[in-house]
Order: C-alpha cells, then structure tokens, then sequence
C-alpha cells in the first residue's frame, strides 16, 4: 500500500500531506463501496467517480492491485480483530461461537471482501501475512474450545471455510428478502459442533485441495486487480 | 412441450413420428447439458450443435420457452421420483434424511436445473404441477419423520430449501478439487435435525418471503427462456 508520503515529495507541506492522507482514505472507502455493490471487474473510473476524485487522482496514490490489495488488508484486519477480540472471552465455546457467528454476520454484510477469509483472492505478501496471523487466531480459538471440551474434536480449521461457504449460499439466495434466514442453518450448524453430540463425520476435504478448489476463481467473481497466484 | 406428431401432419408414417420424437429426445438431453455447462443464457445454435442437428430441427421443434421448460420437467420428474422412492422406505428417518441426500446428490451434479427446486426458475403451468408434486410428497417425508419422534418438530418445508442452498455454496466453491467437502456439512446438518437434540432454533423465513427471495434470479445465472413470473 502506498503510504501518503510516497509519490510526490518528502517535503511536502503537513496540510498537503494530510489532504492526500484524506483522499487516500476515501478512495479505499469508494473501492470498497464499488467492489461490494459490483464485485472487482469494475473500473477505476466508477471507482473515482465514487470517490468525487478524478481519475488522474486514482491512478497517482493506486495501481489496480495497489487498490484490491488495500481494501482486501482492511478487512483482513477486521477479521483479526474480531478474532483477537472473541479470544479475551473468558468462556471458551462462547468464544468460538462468536468468532465463527461475527465471520457470518461480517459476510453477510460484504460478501465480496470475505473471499480474504476463503481464500479466494489474489495473493500479496502483505495479505499473505494478515491470513497468516488470522490462521493463528482462529487455530487458538478451535483449540481452546476443544481443550474445555466444548467443541467436537474432530472439528478442523477447514470447517470454518465449508461453514462460511454454507453460509454464504444461503445468504446470497435470501439476501433480497429473507435475510435473515441463515440464521437459522446457523443455529443447526452450531447444534451440531458441540462434543457431546458428536457423530462420526466424513473426513474433512484435504487443506491443499480445499485451498486449490477456492483460489479458483469463479465465474462472474474472479479478482481481476491481482494476478491469481 | 410439442409432441413429436404435433408440428408437420397427422398422416405421417410411423418411422418418420419415431424419427421426430428420437430428435426431440436428442435436443432435450442436448440443452440439458449445454445448460448445465453454460447455464441457461446460452443459444439455440450452441444447442443444435450439441445435439448434431440443424438449428431449422430444433426451432422446429421448440420455442426457446418451450426447450427450457422441457429440461426443467424432465429434472422435476426426477426429483419426483426420488420422493416417492424414498417414501416407500420403512424407516422414516432413513427416508427422510434419503431424501435430502438425493436433493443434493443430484444438486451436486447438475446445479444449473436444481433450481427447479428451489424455485429460482421460470413459471409455467406444467412445472407449477410438478412442482405440487414435489411439494406433497416432500412434507408427507417431513410428517412422516416427525410423527414417529425421529425429525425435531420445528423442522419446516422451508428447511429443505435453506439446506439445499447452504450445500449449493460448498459445493459451487470446492467442486473443482474437493467435490466430496459437502458432504461433510452435510453430516453436521443432519445430526443436529434429530428430534433428540432440537436446540431451539431462529424462526425460518416465512414462506412468501424465501420464495420472493428465490423468484428474484441471482446475477449470471437468469432463466432467460421463460417470463420470469
């Protein structure tokens, strides 16, 4: 991400300085807008004209993949903080169940920036590195509410991403006017994670190619600002 | 849907009727795999292609609104046929649960004409029979299952429909490289529909609300062959 004081001059006045911090902010908040409404094959110019900046404007502070990647970063960190958060919990199965609930919720209300959690999204060192401290997160949350024996220990860290995609089929069906219907596939899902409940299940699908089936993009959704890999 | 003797005569010979009715026979199997590969906003060329006749045979034969509907019938006709298979079974539960298996099996395999069930599909007096159908015959597994203790009592028809959906979301995600990861949310939705373990649930949608939500055709995937109500 281009930091305010990059392009220009190194000597910049302060009130330049904050006025390009200013414009920077708002057209990562314009992106964000557009990509929510019409996904990321949309173009800088809608992205702009969002903002109330000019092109000229877009293109000096983003390149394309500058401008995916800073979007998708912040919600990254949104993520992580909701799993930092749901770790100060001090009941372990509340905390799992609120981390995975607050994932559904944050999907609900932006599916496009969710693919950061399924992975589904271009690759960059810096989202490389938020994936990887959200991954720790949300091992450590599993792991706690499976040590207290609350949570079925067969449940694998890729269970989270078939419970988010499940989720989001839901959601992207009933969104127009039965939103709140994944609640309660929800509330079944959960029903059913808790340890003293626990049936056999099939095993869950292999990480490398859980990861290889997502980081295909799909049809209509690819992440066109980033090369795939 | 035309009948093989309905377009040039009454009269014809017998051979030319087999003929006709083994083209039509040909067509319909054709769009059926040309949508399930595309998706329904494909057209009558790509069809005729597949079927290895002339676009003159197929317009013959069928309107564009007719060629859907005929796919859609035959897919309705099989769901159909797995209620009814299942309703003979002994077990109920075994039954019920079958069923819902099938639902997705069958999702799994073709999820372009599945939106039969979920109503995401053009209207038209013969699917709207069908469809009854499928509607009587899938609460008689529901009822049945309840009445014997077996399927938590809350459960409701508009269930089948948001557990259908959910399974869709995993499996248009992993189909790729971890087709089978399914069938592991799958597992997790069952064993939490046992009436022993009926947690309360959020209300489910209410019916008029789902079916608006679902009538309302998703991005990229409209039924472009038949009025959308």
């Amino acid at each position: 991400v281009p930091t305010s004081d990059s392009a220009p001059a190194t000597a910049a006045p302060p009130r330049l300085r904050r006025d390009a911090r200013a414009n920077q902010d708002k057209i990562i908040a314009a992106a964000r807008n557009v990509y929510r409404r019409s996904g990321l094959d949309v173009s800088m110019e809608e992205i702009a004209s969002e903002a109330g900046v000019g092109l000229a404007t877009v293109h000096r502070r983003f390149s394309r993949e500058q401008l995916v990647e800073a979007v998708f970063a912040e919600r990254a960190r949104e993520f992580l903080a909701l799993a930092q958060d749901c770790l100060t919990q001090p009941d372990k199965w509340n905390a799992f169940v609120s981390y995975l609930e607050g994932l559904c919720v944050m999907h609900a209300e932006d599916r496009c920036t969710s693919d950061v959690l399924t992975l589904r999204l271009p690759r960059s060192p810096l989202l490389g590195d938020l994936r990887d401290q959200l991954y720790y997160a949300q091992l450590e949350l599993i792991q706690q509410a499976q040590a207290h024996g609350d949570l079925r220990p067969d449940f694998a860290a890729e269970d989270v991403i078939l419970i988010l995609l499940a989720i989001g089929g839901v959601i992207s069906a009933t969104a127009g006017t039965a939103p709140e219907s994944w609640r309660r596939v929800f509330a079944l899902i959960v029903s059913s994670l808790r340890a003293e409940r626990a049936d056999e299940l099939p095993a869950p699908p292999q990480a490398d190619d859980l990861l290889a089936a997502l980081a295909k993009p799909r049809a209509g959704r690819r992440p066109s600002g980033l090369p795939a890999s």
